[in-house]
């Protein structure tokens, strides 16, 4: 179900919902009883399909509280499943505990929606790219503290919106999703006892589920902050395209339009800059978020956080499904965005020499006349940052 | 459904959950609809019950983003409901704007949350009462900077925890929870062009919905900022009483426990401070919800921000939600928790002559012999505080 | 000497500055040794002014780190100085703790920043009024979700403007600034043990300070979460203009402008709204600080927070500075702004019927032909807020 | 001159202070008046060195608020100086915009700091490399959600904190600080017109400050938020250190010390954990620091934010400043630790079986008799980031 209250939250469909999250805490509960039923500890018999039934679902959700976190509702819960036979209740679970399998199943949830934000980004540089191309050399004002300033090219402008959707993907695309598995301290002792080999049996889970394989992080969560800030880095790209589109589709300039704006209740004849909105929306709430993963992971000690590790779940989850709404939302927006150049060029027009005044103290210092036009190294740097692109696109998935 | 990654949260019931939300919307929609029917704008056959089939929310839902707002997808749904009649369909929401129903909406629900969040704070006042009372005299040792400092009482100590939580009890009291009803851009113009009185009308809205008659307000937001931060001054109180026994339960020290611990998915004799640990969760994010809320505020501009109005309604809710439950954690935490004179006495004797030894520099100064007991005005401070929460007691509904 | 990288800082002068603080704190424990003479407790020699040379400043700031706060280092200076004889070196401090002289020195410098921000508000609303007054009619396009939407007129613009500046005045003119005197563990031990009243002590103090009499807070720290809150509304309210003034402000819109614009180190044409521009900049930046607050309140736990305490001081000084600095600028801004009736009417005639679409269907709705003009109560809606002004003037200092 | 609020402060040195900026922006300005001049674009007579007088420097802080950033006031400083030459007055800053100046030294004072944090790593890796395999082997108890766990090492609760320093360490390595060098809109025009070879100059300038050369980036603000982000990750690691110094220097567990406790002003026995108290303090502000830097990235607009841009300085030389500080903080506490295996022991000793309930019940699960011991892989995850740490140490400067 999606968040009234986040329009375009159905944009970020399964990721980290309820649903994904119990999935892939049983596939992490199954993996690990399939290294204890291959290392010979368990029988053959404990190696079982785990599902959750929808009736418990709610009796799970109550009882997650007890605990803290839900893992342990969820391992009683299979316990009680009358179609789970002897052997996979007694073996469920041994070896680990509740942070291995909720770390795991996060990160295994995060991987996903950041592939999903990845994607977006790329797309986005095409988009980008294209647009950059097409107006390398299309006039325009530029704008500084408002007002205008000197003469540039959109594409240009368009070079600053790519650059930072780069910079976004850099970072994201360098992120690492690890396992985490380290029992009740970090020292897996209980799997030591149980007589496993750890470092197998983690690499063992790591290959299965697609994560990267580490030692226990439990109280180092650098893992989550990275992501946390890579992801807020991706908003605060779209933003400034957002900004742009706002300011730029106010009806006084009329030099971008979204393509499909959105209604109004009551006034018929509106077309809102909806796509545009939103993300500039996500993006006034996303830096707070990862504020938070901070201040959680800056709250470890122990061998485990009484809070710390708790005030992480929530808004990793928000973060990530608005930054994965936010992508799509500004993936349509730039595929659908409306250049008008005649508007550009109007606008040049009416500012007149103002915008020239710059140059012409440039020359009475040279002792020269102006040269024809004022656009300094623009379309180079378009070039620049399109042949940063072009890489990009050819090294890609 | 509850949120498995805020654990507790079934505790928030029904507040700001998408079906309270639009039964909130449509009691706004039916109420406008009585006001346009009695003033004689709108036939009598447009006076009608307003419902969502569960059919509709799913499309409802998803459609919320076109207008980056759910109303227009809500007025639509229902103009295109058949069991509506014709008079219904022409005159729904006509006069407002989107704004005026779902700020309204907001508001109705924010009024449900807090009234929750106030009482728990009476039922924690007659708590801490009581324990202040019990553990006037109780010898405890004071520590600062982690440090054994001099000697206290624990009344004294609950004494603080009770005037922080006076402290949040009469800040919420304080907040008012008002209609929004402005239409299109604040000036009621729509209405006044139909024939309505518009402050007649908003008064009769206010009423019906129990909510304050005040003008409009929509790039105003003073009133969701400081219901924001005054939710924050809950969870700073709760936090602060969270610590104490976070630190108090440690097995070293032992000096309190929670009633009720909670269990470890793999070592059996655990028992966790979990509501404590919870209640300090919450506290390590709800802060950064409600700056969100202010540079929404201060991102305000022209008659409705693009991204800043938007942007507010996701944090208000899950600020108000987490509020509600940390309050219910915090009620139990309180009316469960035991304390333990004789682990407190042997800290005190373990300590021995190191926390007396302020007393015995100013003795030394006063060229007197250290008194008996070092307690200063410890009682009296507990006294005034009782009295405090005893007036809000009597005054209170 | 003020902060090159937050250009205004010089308007908040002294507010906070080391030698501010150090002056407050010398106060206080002037006023304590005070108390002790008065009560005969220390002899009357001891009650001398206390001074802080030029050379001691620096030794002194480099030796605040060593207790984790300065007042250690402060009575170590003082102690070593040889203009103060041994009767007030022996008597100074006693019974006192360094959070004792720390906080009542904060609020008292508090105090008075928030006693300039009032002015500026109070300034404020005077030329709101007028301009409110004098555009009480002036026509103007109301502008949601950056496009036109239906008429208003820019007087109920300003009256949304005057009344977030009324708001934040009602918030701050509810601030208390309490004396904090509770001894090294709130209970006043050794100003009993020396013999001292303590609640007499304390009031006295609180008298000669200007400061209000409650308590020890040593603990709970709603007092400076709830000015932090207050000071946010302000800087929220003030950008709200801002956020208007510089969208008007664009050339192509150019309804309003600011008296004296800034100049570029380039463009020799250019006028920047640059005081505009510097109050959204700190409205950028102040809800963070007072989420800075929040947590720290909620870190409190035993007597003395390792670490909560001590991360209150400078967010609460940049905080209290850039409000004072902002308000200053704000009042210029509003002083010199300027207003271009004609360019708004341009705007209104350019944007032609599209602006009228919600009334004509009304009026279609109604059977009627559009009313003159479409402005509803916004003339009421201006008196109403000029009448809350008018209230304020009347009862003011 | 120290901030008496932030105690430690003086560690933080020059770094960003006004004397470093204006030295650093003189640079800048000298650098760029080369280039003029060896282009043959400037005579040889305007290359000299470029000096504030101190008589200057107040007149300048109160005058950088008129174009909302000092650079203009400087340069009309300059041009008003009698001691340079008409050739100098004449072509400084001919070419550049206040943005190019400032970007340009504030990523030169960053440098500095990062530097300086990155060396205070360096020696703590080398600490904690000492700490973890000293302990490699001393038992003590772990605990999770504040309660007794199971057994473990101290070198692996040390294996904890080297980690998080290495992450922090790898993350603060791979910042880049770029020279900033774009003219009045990015693109420069003025350079251009001049005569000059953009990209030349850009080159030249970089090499003489020691900076990145890199496209202007005026609006795409990923260098700041990576640099605030990646600081951040620093105060994180301290915190989680710290944080455990503080739990297990209390009284009642009294495992670590620091080697010098400070001082109380009240009561002489104290000794407080001071270094780990004001390590905790930065970590409860850095995270909100650095969202404000996301917050003004994402308020990018244009060729130049109207606010975004400004509010950025402050923070980042607060954040930068408070990182140097609390980085030689941990410094010194790390070097000065006080483990005590004795009580750890005891610790353990008292815990009894109950530590040891997890190791039972996995042995009655295998049908075995528990093993000795029951450490796991503490031992070698010791050795694995001890090997970690030795590589940074063998590849380092």
């Amino acid at each position: 179900m999606t968040d009234l209250l986040w329009p375009g939250d159905h944009r970020a469909g399964d990721h980290f919902t309820g649903r994904q999250l119990c999935a892939a805490m049983l596939a992490v509960e199954e993996s690990w009883l399939r290294v204890l039923v291959d290392a010979g500890i368990a029988p053959e018999a404990a190696r079982r399909p785990l599902r959750l039934r929808q009736e418990h679902v709610e009796w799970f959700e109550d009882h997650s509280e007890l605990a803290g976190n839900p893992v342990p509702a969820l391992v009683d819960l299979l316990r009680a499943d009358s179609d789970l036979g002897s052997a996979t209740k007694q073996w469920l679970h041994r070896g680990l505990t509740s942070q291995d399998v909720l770390d795991t199943a996060l990160m295994w949830c995060l991987g996903g929606a950041v592939a999903e934000v990845a994607a977006d980004l790329r797309r986005q540089v095409v988009s980008l790219a294209d647009l950059a191309r097409v107006h390398r050399g299309t006039p325009t004002v530029a704008r500084t503290l408002t007002q205008h300033a000197v003469p540039t090219t959109f594409g240009s402008k368009v070079a600053t919106w790519l650059t930072a959707v780069l910079d976004a993907y850099d970072d994201l695309s360098g992120l690492t999703f690890p396992v985490q598995i380290g029992g009740a301290a970090g020292t897996m002792a209980a799997a030591v006892e149980l007589g496993l080999d750890p470092a197998a049996a983690r690499a063992r889970v790591a290959g299965e589920l697609g994560l990267a394989d580490v030692p226990a992080w439990h109280t180092v969560r650098s893992t989550v902050t990275r992501a946390g800030d890579a992801l807020v880095r991706c908003t605060d790209a779209w933003s400034r395209v957002a900004n742009d589109v706002l300011t730029l589709s106010r009806p006084e300039v009329g030099e971008l339009s979204e393509g499909v704006g959105g209604p109004s209740s009551t006034m018929p004849d509106k077309a809102n800059p909806v796509l545009s909105m939103l993300v500039r929306r996500a993006a006034l709430t996303t830096p707070m978020l990862a504020a938070t993963l901070h201040l959680a992971a800056a709250y470890q000690v122990d061998e485990r956080a009484a809070g710390g590790w708790h005030a992480e779940w929530a808004p990793l989850r928000d973060l990530a499904r608005r930054t994965v709404v936010a992508g799509a939302q500004t993936t349509d927006l730039l595929e659908g965005l409306e250049v008008h150049p005649d508007r550009m060029a109007a606008t040049l027009a009416a500012a007149g020499d103002a915008v020239l005044a710059e140059q012409h103290s440039m020359a009475a210092l040279s002792g020269r006349d102006p040269r024809e036009g004022y656009l300094g190294e623009a379309e180079s740097l378009v070039d620049a940052v399109l042949e940063r692109a072009r890489t990009l696109s050819e090294e890609s998935p």
